[in-house]
């Protein structure tokens, strides 16, 4: 029996197990230099890092988990450009040598999230290194019959006036990560649901995919919190613009404020700074929110939407009344959160 | 002044100067969750890891070089599919604090060799990380025109009597490695055009469209020495043949000659067992090789283009009348030569 992963033929015949080669936009599958894919005349693409230390632990997440996460973040990119995922690349970097039951849990993972989304693996690169590390690039095509516009949902750009909504939980998985941090996996025991946030977000396709039917909608992710995805919101395509936003304590899960309590934050505070929500953060005319508004009452009961508040002509963002700062998360800067 | 990347937006703001954000295929560019691309009906996409001490060293590497190689050879296999490549997607990991003039040559040498072959970059994402690497996906369209076939090159059926080709160096990037591993850059004094072959591989852009106009032509690049890779084209597509071919010296560059006798190996069964030589390899039926050898005519000097034997019904692979193992390189297994 072998422990390892012996060669990289012995692990593409594990991922030749794990994931289909064929879908109906696949011409050339995995094997050949290239892939070819079958394209509409217009593609969305997205590329994410998942990196062992950066992005998640080994020590408190399963290796499906890995799996799944490093997919689904991607996916959630997608998912913000109302697009249908088709296919990822994946370049996959693991330790040597490499247990071979970690490595077909992280493929079951990575698998599963590829097929509750339809999506198929044209291909990638596997090497050695002393980390383990995913780099995923995903592309998707419109779910907006041709001709008609917008054919992908954008960031920008707002107006004034304009209605600001998230759909998906603030703060969860922050709660989820430091509750991770601090306690490993006995967190889950009290905090089951902002544990699963962190180690299994579930991205939004079919949200982003009615987004997209709804005329004026303005939609990102949020993966580096609201503090830091919003401005961004505000100032994509050359805008300028601020928010006055509210965020009632009846708009959070009850495991966001009751760790936010626990620990001393505000919870309205807490979960603006967010960080790897991959809820969706978007705005609409005024005139469209009502309709926005009946659309969304579809959403299952654990995918929350509301409305938080306006966008303003002042910059700034003002929360629950106060003026609250530009920060979140950067890899690079001084002032990063973790 | 700035000795360092002091965040996410210092690092963008350096890529923006350095990347242009439009390109005839691209509708929306970076900045927003996905980048939008206008395909044709198909795309070649394929993608590469590039990672400090297993791809390269920054000891002997310049930073420009590093650059231009996490590139090159991920185009390399757009050249492989004979198509035109547009544009990439790359996950790129620094190590923090990271050195803004290593930043900018790194990005130089990156931005050099898309323009070389007018590739838009269309994003990516960044995170710091403890090694510098690079994940690259590129994706291209076809050259031959809409309803002709084939669209894009690729490995095979092969069939036995088809002719063999090379073109580009064998051995000679290996050659480099082993000398810059050795004496560092110092070894450039000796071999230069060794050094050159593995710090930046010049990717067969043009040769791969090319042969994509000649009818029956199978094509990949030898990115893992022709004795790992030969073996790949004579079986891909379910075919299991053999090869007899012939390396003579007249077929080598002078450095490899020099280099393998140097250090006490067949010039032959060097340039065999190659690694990172990113010459493409194909094969050809008999009737169509005479045109084949006019059409490459055309090559400049510095791009060999030679036949090198025959596909045969009998597997395995005979080189100068010896039989040659079936070896190559192979991150994962402990036969790997690096």
């Amino acid at each position: 029996m072998n422990d390892h992963i012996t060669s990289e033929d012995d692990f593409l015949a594990l991922i030749a197990e794990k994931f289909p080669n064929n879908h109906p936009s696949l011409i050339l599958g995995r094997g050949d230099d290239c892939a070819e894919i079958a394209c509409s005349s217009q593609m969305a693409v997205s590329t994410d890092i998942f990196l062992e230390d950066v992005h998640f632990r080994r020590t408190y997440f399963s290796p499906f988990e890995i799996g799944y996460k490093a997919l689904a973040v991607n996916i959630s990119d997608i998912a913000s450009a109302g697009a249908r995922p088709l296919g990822i690349s994946i370049g996959l970097v693991t330790p040597t040598p490499f247990p071979r039951e970690e490595a077909v849990s992280i493929l079951d993972g990575m698998a599963q999230a590829a097929k509750e989304h339809d999506i198929v693996l044209t291909g990638g690169d596997l090497s050695r290194g002393d980390k383990l590390s995913f780099c995923v690039t995903i592309y998707g095509s419109p779910t907006i019959p041709e001709g008609k516009k917008p054919r992908f949902l954008r960031r920008g750009p707002v107006a004034p006036g304009d209605k600001l909504f998230v759909c998906g939980h603030l703060g969860l998985a922050r709660a989820g990560l430091m509750l991770l941090e601090e306690h490993g996996r006995n967190a889950a025991r009290d905090f089951p649901v902002a544990c699963a946030a962190h180690l299994m977000p579930v991205p939004l396709v079919h949200v982003g995919m009615l987004l997209a039917s709804i005329p004026g909608c303005r939609v990102m992710d949020i993966s580096d919190g609201l503090a830091r995805d919003l401005p961004r919101l505000l100032k994509a395509y050359g805008t300028d613009y601020g928010a006055n936003i509210s965020l009632p304590e009846t708009a959070l899960h009850p495991e966001v404020i009751a760790y936010s309590q626990k620990s001393g934050h505000s919870p309205a505070h807490f979960a603006f700074l967010g960080g790897e929500d991959y809820a969706l953060l978007g705005a609409c005319p005024a005139d469209v929110a009502e309709c926005l508004d009946m659309t969304m009452q579809s959403l299952p009961e654990n995918v929350p939407f509301f409305f938080m508040g306006t966008v303003t002509e002042q910059p700034g963002i003002i929360c629950n009344a106060e003026r609250f700062a530009d920060v979140g998360f950067d890899h690079f800067s001084q002032r990063s959160k973790t």
